[in-house]
């Protein structure tokens, strides 16, 4: 299978290393804005070549958009114009935008909206790793709007790289996502910035800073050119979820302030019921 | 050398488990409130007898105790009514209160207080592992107010488990702690309880649940029987970082209700910054 990827980041570059070590891509086409990252790409062998996004459609079966989710409807439209009998698959992680930026195309069902939750904080191509992946979610959303042999070859290629497949309205993915993925970006990037501003010494951060605060400040290493689209597109979700943790974390701060120790045990407690769902 | 424990959970059965596989402990007494933990820490191998505290004290060169820090202060203070030659180290997260509470004490100098930097989400005998404190910050504080061979003792028992050693006054350590340990729990917590309020779909956490997800709300399963009392004696240190906490996630409110993007990046481009300190 002829494979072209437009983003050749942390996760098109992660894809394309794990379609070649699967043996599921013959040959992989990058396409890519930046000329540092492009060469990086063939230099480290994600891709074999570089072409221009007309070229690379032409060229191959599967089309994946592994962009920023705001780029990704400004190509979508685009490769959906040259688009023949290609399967054209994104992997963003907002779904309501782009599926109602492309609902009224006449290769709409070309199109399968596709989110594999994998990610790291990293980003470039030098981030991406064969890794990734497998064992995750791949969350297709709205699956009924594509044509059905492209569905099947979008389900088959998850699949094939060890994911499992979770359908989904896109309205809902964008729901869900706010509460399970966006809103611990921002708690992050927050803590981050709370404890830069309040512990003016960084050597005290650096010698103590326990594996506790490491995997809550973790996603606080995020890329802003991924992430300030995703809030962006998932805005309204993102901002109820938002007053909801910072109601959250006002039970916490009135407990310390009128010393109501139980209240603070029961808030806890019921924080602990986390653990029903994850282990 | 013959080593007491009070308290054989998470962090007193690591030691025991981490000082006998080492062979560093030749004896290992455990001093357990609840009959269960005993009953598990001698069935788990963790200690080779439990005893009352008197004769636990009377057969020991070191004393090590490891309960919640409330319950430090109280059993504190009748240890070093009971030792002669004895060491004690406690092992708490909070380091003010337990030290101004002893400061009078005949036997002030048989005292070190440490806090090594380790810990889990888990809790009891059976969290207790060897895989513990080896190339973590153990910190030492007021190390000038402890008798110079009770120190020393300490200080070699610490780097025998292979952590680095770290010296500080109580208060400042108390103030660096609200920072880098004390929040990244409270936001924990205050995460688990915004998406078990918001997100009644259960199945949905489970089935998206992210690897970003998992790493900021992992902490929320931490138990309230030691982190209501670390919260109490670290109150106005760790309000202090709330109320700023609270603050910076005002800003990423602000920027989405106003729709600020540049304002967004700056702040998420601040919070990369903590790359400078932690890898």
């Amino acid at each position: 299978m002829k494979v072209a990827i437009v983003g050749v980041g942390l996760i098109g570059g992660s894809a394309a290393l794990v379609l070649r070590q699967k043996g599921l891509a013959s040959h992989i086409i990058g396409v890519e804005a930046s000329p540092a990252h492009a060469a990086k790409a063939i230099e480290l062998g994600i891709v074999d070549e570089v072409l221009p996004l007309p070229e690379a459609i032409a060229q191959s079966e599967v089309v994946i958009l592994a962009v920023p989710v705001d780029s990704a409807i400004d190509v979508l439209l685009p490769v959906l114009d040259l688009v023949t009998t290609q399967v054209v698959m994104d992997m963003g992680s907002t779904k309501a935008q782009i599926i109602d930026a492309v609902a009224a195309h006449p290769n709409r069902g070309r199109f399968v909206a596709a989110h594999p939750m994998w990610g790291t904080e990293f980003s470039g191509p030098e981030a991406a790793t064969v890794y990734a992946y497998a064992g995750k979610a791949a969350i297709i959303c709205n699956a009924s709007d594509s044509d059905a042999d492209a569905l099947a070859t979008a389900e088959q290629l998850l699949k094939n790289i060890g994911m499992y497949l979770v359908y989904m309205d896109a309205h809902d993915h964008d729901v869900h996502t706010a509460y399970i993925s966006h809103i611990s970006h921002i708690t992050s990037f927050a803590l981050a910035n709370t404890v830069l501003e309040k512990e003016k010494e960084e050597q005290a951060i650096f010698e103590l800073a326990s594996a506790g605060f490491e995997s809550t400040v973790r996603l606080a290493k995020s890329n802003p050119d991924m992430w300030v689209p995703i809030f962006r597109q998932n805005r309204d979700n993102v901002l109820d979820v938002l007053n909801e943790h910072i109601a959250q974390l006002r039970k916490f701060k009135a407990c310390l302030e009128k010393e109501n120790w139980d209240y603070l045990r029961e808030l806890i407690g019921n924080a602990n019921n986390i653990k029903r769902i994850l282990k």
